[in-house]
């Protein structure tokens, strides 16, 4: 999978053995990042981005890397992040295909992948392995901790985890614990993937790739990344022009079957089916409120950060607004000047990753109060 | 798949040849019906329900066959459908397999199944066919006719195509016409169908079965039918009892799955997959804004009916009440006195077959008054 890795990408050496939080040990790691801008000579003006499942670091465009990033509109000079104040750091999570140590890198013990042989990957371990980053720049302190999605799960780990870490915490779209309907909807991706002949325990090649299970996986992601709002507006019942009919029996008719489709294409065999079972379960597992006896609040307010914002879109579904109220309550209860907006984006979960009209000011806004 | 035939089914023949809508002709259909209650003198106090997609006639126990019905709630003596007072007619869809003729017959002109030289099936020729059976029993008008869900689309369909059917109708948690959100639900459980090895354009047989494909098929149409609001009291992050755990990689361990695999077990070898891909389709297709030049609500004016009621759960995502406001809408627009309810039900789409407590008095209410 070392074709998907970004040009510009640097890695950070992990320390060996690195302790995982379920008791897996993991050698020779290493997370993958990129930065923008530069430190201060204060050193108080870095952010560091904690990205959602699948994206890579590549965030945004850089001199030696000139691709648009898949945050080009909200990272750059002048943009909501703005990298003429900001030294921005966005790592890869660890467990990843895409630059960062996961399933599908060479396990030094045997010359081959892990495979299912790695260990298992929690947020925790996630987050720590960030913080490693962040410590090996020689970063004193955060100026601000940005999490999107399962990046918001990194996030709150992150500063449970590693108190005084940052000074402030931008939540997007994000949760401090698994709910069963994401929950549901994550084991059937990953069900999907195990029932696909050609997963076989993770043993797949590129000749035997779970093509079929990705495709479902990606396509019910889509699905709860968006909302029926927005595919109302968009897509409602027009069909595919009729001089591109599907042949296969029931094949696409309707655009909306068209989208989903595209958004297939461009995911399968881009990402490692191994490397999303470990993530997609480690949102699963992840509950703050583990550190507080079942109390998430109580959790949340056990964290250190003077500030925070937490946003997301109501119409998300599969993190509802009401987990980053839950957020901005609980940090508010443990000191932070904390606040929440629910955007009125029709754009649901991925609202983040395209509705720059609603989710630019609102972190600007809040950067700029910093 | 005759097993799965109720014992207490009758049928109708259908005229032969039968037109259907997209142009196919069926030779020697018929469809599957069972009945409570009796006809009174007036003739007037029949009432037909059209069930989803799945569910065969048998709504409820009769004298020959005691198995509770899948609305056995709500249709009986002294129940919502208080069969003291109403004859009852319940369907099976054309195109089930549960006792009308669909993919899994036995095709006459050859002594094989169907399979995909069945004929392609439309919500209007589901409705064509239930209208045959009204005829056939003699019913001159209905009293009322309830549709659920699918069954919701079918009931506009007849009413559409057979004026002066039925003097009431009652719309549970339909639409009518297919949304993309809905639409691209439907597509991705056709996919998880199609995309199983065993499905084998159709020609699967009980040992080569796509047990897989309909698997996924099924949870995904459960985690549609059901809310998470629901799931978050119902399941919260419990997992399952420590002395079964589940020994595959990536298995399950949350209450929410098993219950996910409890529903896919009680679906998987009782429904005929070609049967579930004809019929889900003929949802997609379902617009009753075909016959208004594109304007729903102008098609919903054309219906011929006196009073009419749609109702339908606030926590649906996959016929959103907004859909049954506009089915009440379009007919108070047609001059019937249309009046929608939108239920405070927890349990989403699912809702009707569930949450007895709303939907019993709602439906009650308004038998009542006619």
């Amino acid at each position: 999978m070392t074709e998907f890795i970004p040009p510009g990408t640097c890695w950070v050496d992990l320390p060996s053995p690195f302790r995982m939080k379920r008791g897996g040990v993991l050698e020779h790691g290493r997370v993958a990042y990129e930065t923008w801008g530069r430190p201060n000579a204060a050193g108080d003006n870095a952010i560091l981005i904690c990205p959602g499942l699948s994206p890579d670091a590549h965030a945004a465009s850089r001199e030696d890397d000139p691709t648009p990033g898949w945050w080009e509109a909200m990272l750059g000079p002048s943009k909501p992040i703005d990298t003429d104040r900001w030294y921005v750091v966005c790592v890869n999570p660890l467990g990843s295909c895409k630059g960062s140590t996961g399933p599908a890198s060479i396990d030094p013990a045997t010359g081959e992948p892990y495979r299912l042989r790695f260990p298992d990957v929690s947020i925790e371990d996630v987050a720590d392995a960030a913080a490693h980053v962040v410590r090996a720049l020689g970063i004193e302190q955060l100026a601000c901790v940005i999490g999107n999605s399962m990046g918001g799960m990194t996030a709150l780990a992150l500063l449970h985890r590693h108190p005084g870490i940052s000074r402030a915490h931008i939540n997007i779209s994000g949760s401090a614990r698994a709910l069963p309907f994401s929950i549901a909807v994550r084991s059937l991706q990953r069900e999907a993937i195990r029932l696909d002949p050609n997963w076989n325990e993770g043993h797949y090649s590129d000749e035997r790739y779970p093509e079929s299970g990705m495709r479902i996986a990606r396509k019910l992601g889509v699905i709860t990344y968006r909302s029926a709002l927005e595919w109302d507006g968009r897509f409602g019942r027009v069909r595919l022009e009729s001089d591109r009919p599907d042949e296969e029996p029931f094949g696409l008719e309707f655009q909306v079957e068209s989208y989903l489709e595209g958004h297939a294409r461009r995911f399968v065999r881009r990402y490692d089916p191994n490397s999303y079972l470990y993530l997609s379960r480690s949102m699963d597992w992840f509950d703050l409120a583990e550190y507080a006896d079942g109390d998430v609040r109580a959790a949340l307010a056990q964290v250190q950060v003077d500030k925070a914002l937490a946003i997301g879109a109501r119409t998300d579904i599969l993190f509802p607004v009401e987990q980053q109220q839950e957020i901005a309550e609980g940090l508010a209860a443990g000191g932070a000047r904390a606040r929440f907006v629910g955007m009125e984006s029709p754009q649901g979960h991925d609202a983040f990753l395209v509705d720059f009209e609603r989710f630019g000011p609102a972190v600007s806004g809040f950067l700029d109060g910093l």
